[in-house]
């Protein structure tokens, strides 16, 4: 997951190191911190700044060109390119229209949020202005920590209280730096629980998972943030607080406009403050790992478990065997739970409900129809918590074992089930052996996630890869972002799996919510900031 | 509900009858039916048109002066006022940018949909211009009946097909113009439900459930149609086909534009084509009628049935005495479902499981404890289909009694489920024996229907009851309108659920997708066509 809001930007690295920084960026949005102008357009005022500007340009353009690696989807003269987890990689030019940082900001910051919260030690900056996975770097000289929505907006860690819990109805409120492990606790003292959950529940926040519309391991049962984020406060990049905190489940009065900013990815308005449905946290979990000797019968699997699981079903993972060796190999602590024989594909299937008896019953039934048409081959149902998250760590792990396996291409892709797993075949077809290719996933949901792992960054695999992966998945129909979004590295893809007329649509919105584009620039949308 | 798309006028009975009717309505939307200009009012070119825009606007003053009652909320010096069943009442006056109907724009829309499609036929045209309730009456002199979205929209009555279903993943995908009830036909024979279900699902068309964003009887099981919808097509008044019929349950690319025309009320976009969700069909339904002596043991039972019957519970309704007093009273083969001793509150609750004999089981203990602590004082389970029906119809039938029993002023509202009844204990204090104050609707989702019958329409009774119960409302954090939308009567009680800024921003919304104003008109938003 990512935060709310990161700044995300290396084009100062290429070029002449400009006089100047100007700086007018989520920092600059708020309550009482507009632009001087009304139009951030009337901030290039001076020679200097527009020479700078056009010798930055000039200069990126050719940066552009070296790192060129072609792809059909461009739409513009810049690109964004991003090889997994590599440092190496992309640059992108400052938008003309940002403002310079000057020492009379700061005073004025200081004046708006206080002394404390303005922060430019170094290291603190440094930290900032990294991403959690260190691809992308940034040169945000200020760092601003407000304390209440009408102070401005970018770290919200420190807006971290829970406002309201009502018991009858399950309505959470709280502020949107909330940690999202934080609250599933506060809940479970209630009886509640969250209906989302991700790996990253340690750290992540709240206004973070709904301005990315984070999916997770309990999507297959709740539902989508669409569904259960009931309101939202939200600040306007011209400053105005959206007070749209309902806290009532059903209100059909206007537009929900609160769906915008709902996978926004903060580039429409910055989620201050969150409500949200809860349900209660029900006090029975069982955990079943069981094996399938093709991928026609983990999709038989699947109507099956809806069927006989039926209101119980709350996770239904996939992973080939693959991925499965892959978690082997490359984590500690890690064993098969089916060491008898190697299957090519396994399932992870969790069932949550309010009665133990009943619960175990259905999954014996399921898991009995499951064997006896021959779907299941083998398989195992944990007897434990322990055994649980010894399943669970395995699923879960997959990511960080690529990571440590060596160079890895992340694909999150969204496609119909039936064709959902014939990618993956197809590209290891491609591939040969010069990679290893896995495909593991939320199945329930349609979501693959497609890692491509090889002992080094090469532009030629890359090029194997892309824009095949794209142009496949936009064929089937799929998407090619299911919950991760598309950031900073897929607004050149968003032609793959929306139309023209919606992505103009797109483009209409950010431009009547956010004119001068100061709100996570360069994000989401193509060439929006050319 | 209502239909996606209703004209609802009556502006032109009062005032001097114009020579020529300018219509660009509704059926003026829709690829290569633009106005001529692309500006609406490029269309007021002649002299005669500018006079009669002026005298209407005039006379039409007069007309509201004569039936302004007064309200706090008015914005603007046009008001829509309704009473209930009744036919008295609200003039409008029509929108000056829209044109005048020719006899060239008829072989216009001859050529575009076929003659057979172009009706002009008295009866029909009559028919067509009411609405369902009787309540408005509008003044269209053609409707257009179009059968591919590449046509005009008005009527989608004949766009009807379903156009694929996924056994898989539960994913439908259709046509707007298909019955409710026969798109919940069809999913059962392949073992799937709709995910919402409602009185008139005999005859609405699942385009005006997305438009007016349906909740109705599943909504506390599966949720808001927010969460189900997966994709729509939409055709935007400029003509634009929006193609936004994904079928996958993830996918974060981009702004979730479809959001906005889920209860949209079809003044943003008309829905023509529907992806949605749907849930495995499940064979076990068990229903039970309880009374309680007070409402906060309602709300004790709420937690409780949420606690206790947890996955399976799918319907919390709940009624007054008052509530059920008009059902037996007014509806024919009615019976006390408790008879032996009148109670203050009675609750429907239904449960919806995959095994008959769990669901039975978390029923009786949920029962025991309901009635060993207190809460419940009084109840009975259905041993059969036709004794849940009989439960259901009393619930169901509460509206068609109070329209049996005289006039009704109706108000749809959601209130926090602690404060709700509350509402109807002050109004009946308020009212005295001068009317029948009724209470009831889906406890679960914090949804009231409140109803004050009287023995006839009465400016002086509403003028007690209004803006009371929308202030009322507003100081309670409730929704005026909760699931039937805001439509032709309420635009002007937006303000007392919707902060400013939020109609600010829905004002804009508008602006920028029917800069025109030709998508149902006079809709949702108060002054817009001013």
């Amino acid at each position: 997951m990512r935060p709310a809001i990161k700044l995300v930007r290396k084009w100062w690295s290429y070029g002449p190191k400009p006089q100047k920084l100007r700086i007018w960026d989520p920092q600059a949005v708020g309550s009482g911190l507009l632009p001087r102008s009304s139009h951030a357009r009337g901030l290039h005022q001076t020679g200097d700044h527009l020479q700078h500007s056009n010798l930055t340009y000039k200069h990126s353009n050719q940066v552009f060109k070296d790192i060129d690696i072609g792809n059909t989807s461009r739409r513009s003269g810049f690109q964004m390119r991003n090889f997994g987890s590599s440092t190496m990689g992309s640059t992108i030019l400052r938008d003309e229209r940002f403002a310079i940082l000057e020492e009379c900001d700061i005073h004025y910051f200081q004046k708006v949020v206080g002394e404390r919260a303005v922060i430019n030690d170094k290291d603190e900056l440094e930290a900032a202005n990294v991403d959690w996975l260190g691809k992308f770097k940034g040169a945000s000289q200020v760092l601003l920590r407000p304390r209440t929505t009408k102070q401005v907006i970018v770290n919200l860690g420190a807006m971290n209280k829970i406002l309201s819990f009502d018991e009858v109805s399950g309505v959470l409120v709280c502020e949107a730096g909330c940690i999202l492990e934080n609250l599933d606790k506060y809940l479970a003292e209630h009886g509640f629980t969250m209906p989302l959950d991700l790996g990253a529940k340690g750290s992540c926040q709240i206004g973070g998972n709904v301005s990315t519309n984070a999916g997770g391991l309990r999507f297959l049962r709740y539902g989508s943030l669409h569904g259960n984020v009931l309101g939202l406060e939200v600040v306007l990049p011209d400053g105005t607080i959206v007070d749209m905190l309902g806290t009532l489940r059903k209100d059909n009065t206007g537009y929900d406009l609160k769906q915008l900013f709902i996978g926004g990815e903060g580039t429409l308005g910055v989620v201050t403050k969150v409500s949200l449905l809860t349900p209660a946290k029900l006090s029975s979990v069982n955990v079943a790992f069981l094996a399938c000797q093709d991928y026609l019968s983990c999709q038989e699997v699947l109507v099956l478990a809806k069927k006989k699981l039926g209101e119980v079903l709350s996770a239904f993972e996939f992973l080939d065997r693959s991925s499965l060796d892959m978690a082997l190999d490359h984590l500690e602590g890690m064993r098969d739970p089916l060491p008898s024989a190697k299957q090519k594909f396994y399932l992870l299937i969790e069932t949550t409900g309010s009665n133990e008896n009943h619960d175990k019953e259905k999954l014996d039934v399921f898991l009995e129809d499951a064997v006896r048409t021959g779907h299941v081959v083998d398989g195992v149902v944990a007897q434990d918590n322990s055994q649980s998250s010894a399943f669970w760590r395995i699923r879960e792990g997959i990511a960080e074992a690529l990571n440590k396996a060596g160079a890895v291409y992340k694909y999150d892709l969204s496609i119909p089930v039936k064709d959902l797993y014939q990618l993956v075949e197809e590209m290891r077809a491609k591939l040969g052996d010069s990679a290893i290719v896995i495909g593991y996933g939320h199945l329930g949901d349609g979501n693959l996630h497609l890692n491509i792992s090889a002992p080094k960054y090469d532009e030629k695999l890359l090029l194997q890869i892309e824009p095949f992966v794209y142009e496949w998945t936009s064929q089937h129909k799929g998407s090619v972002s299911a919950e991760h979004g598309l950031g900073f590295m897929k607004p050149h893809a968003i032609h793959y799996s929306k139309t023209p007329e919606t992505v103009q649509l797109m483009v209409k919105m950010k431009n009547l919510l956010d004119p001068n584009g100061i709100l996570n620039p360069y994000k989401v949308l193509p060439s929006i900031h050319i």
